[in-house]
């Protein structure tokens, strides 16, 4: 039976958001709607038109017989700083302080709000290139690839600190810990990641950046491709960083001082996405 | 400036996707596209419709002064067979076997399109409940956490096997894991989870039921509610279960005799979640 246009919209909004950077044929939307291709294309300019207004997204529309349309996920820049001000905004919290300068953000990375926005941000910032996988270590980095794996719709891949007998084969390499300078060992299963694959490592947070150099190295040892570093959080580190092309969204530091307290702002992120040449 | 239906509509059903199970107002659509509280009103109705005929959630609306509409996100019956279908399909696949019998099962729970149908179904089966928090334990009911997390719009919180100096106070219980006999000891940050909270507790895979019973025993240290059981996969357990409401998505086997092969099929999630009294 054939869909109303209003009802084709609220559909396919709903079908591209869950196929994000997928190629969706103007042939499956003709026949699940019973609908001619040429509505199904003004149905797609008005979608177009919506996620670009508002700042959230692009529609590619790929002419031809074997045609159709591409969502992709993003934010304008404004969306952008919205976003990362609302990360600051919730990170600023002196009671996040523990003993030793370390700072609590285990809730932030269970919560739905906050893990959009860190998606989407992740997402703007590899909207044009081709990545294949998402790469983290476990365990606070998880919910950080996951975010970027369901706006960027590519898999990710869990980096493990010891072996576990339910991942098969797999290939390690020792790293130095930057905080502790202490020699670990991280692996990853055989069959999760390709030679040739391009790979997006993310992480929680960065210190040293001695995590991220050993996903680096792990990268090589698949004879993979490095695509680029985000973290959500960037600590402040005293001497010379392992890693120096990580983008970073906000920036966290515990001041040590009488009153214990917490400065949080912006990381590199919009510098590093919005002002390159 | 006053913006049209069609462009609501694609505005307004990405706007309540991203904020699933929350009360958004007549009042933020109708300033957000300078329209009036009856457009939206029938904009609303669109929505509703659509979801509830594609069988993919459904819509409330709240009348009054501080109403609102209210977008849930499920599976109806059938298209929660054809997810579940899908997951085993997934799944069936002989050079997933392990020695010791162990399933891989780590890719999948790194892939997007699983995690939606994985978040979705776990929303389904909880859709009419009150549920302020998922717990898991780590590392591999992470995923699984925040995809039900995503979709039931509810933080999630991280059991972890050791202490973590960046948790903060903990709380901590002895469980027996069933596969291997051991005491083993799982942990939980003190601020993640308050007394009285509505806990549902989620796992990638259940063979003894151990794990899922200890974090049952911290629901209790932390006076909580537990308010269901739900893993990704059921394995075959030979002697008796230390769980016995927890429900599945599918079920896996690993068959030894003298061509291994992976036994896989639907879990109890249609009988549990369908076909109640």
């Amino acid at each position: 039976m054939k869909v109303r246009r209003s009802n084709r919209l609220v559909d396919m909004t709903r079908y591209l958001m869950e196929h994000p950077r997928s190629l969706v044929s103007l042939k499956f939307f003709g026949e699940r709607y019973d609908s001619a291709k040429s509505s199904i294309s003004e149905d797609l300019s008005i979608i177009r038109h919506t996620f670009h207004s508002w700042g959230m997204g692009r529609l590619e529309t790929i002419p031809g017989a074997s045609g159709g349309a591409i969502l992709t996920p993003f934010y304008s820049k404004e969306n952008a700083e919205r976003a990362i001000a609302d990360l600051v905004t919730a990170v600023s919290d002196d009671t996040r302080l523990l003993p030793g300068d370390y700072v609590y953000l285990s809730d932030l990375i269970g919560r739905p709000d906050i893990l959009r926005r860190v998606g989407r941000l992740i997402a703007t910032q590899y909207v044009d290139k081709d990545v294949d996988v998402i790469m983290t270590v476990e365990t606070k980095g998880i919910p950080i690839a996951q975010s970027a794996a369901m706006y960027l719709n590519k898999p990710f891949v869990i980096v493990r600190n010891s072996s576990h007998i339910t991942e098969g084969p797999t290939v390690s390499v020792n790293y130095v810990s930057g905080s502790v300078k202490r020699i670990k060992k991280m692996e990853l299963s055989r069959r999760t990641l390709s030679a040739g694959a391009n790979v997006v490592v993310v992480d929680d947070f960065m210190k040293g950046g001695g995590t991220l150099n050993g996903m680096k190295s792990l990268i090589e040892e698949f004879d993979a491709n490095l695509v680029g570093m985000t973290v959500l959080a960037e600590g402040e580190v005293s001497g010379k960083r392992l890693v120096n092309n990580c983008t970073s969204l906000i920036k966290v530091n515990a001041v040590d001082d009488e009153k214990k307290t917490i400065q949080a702002g912006p990381g590199s992120f919009i510098k590093d996405v919005f002002e390159k040449e």
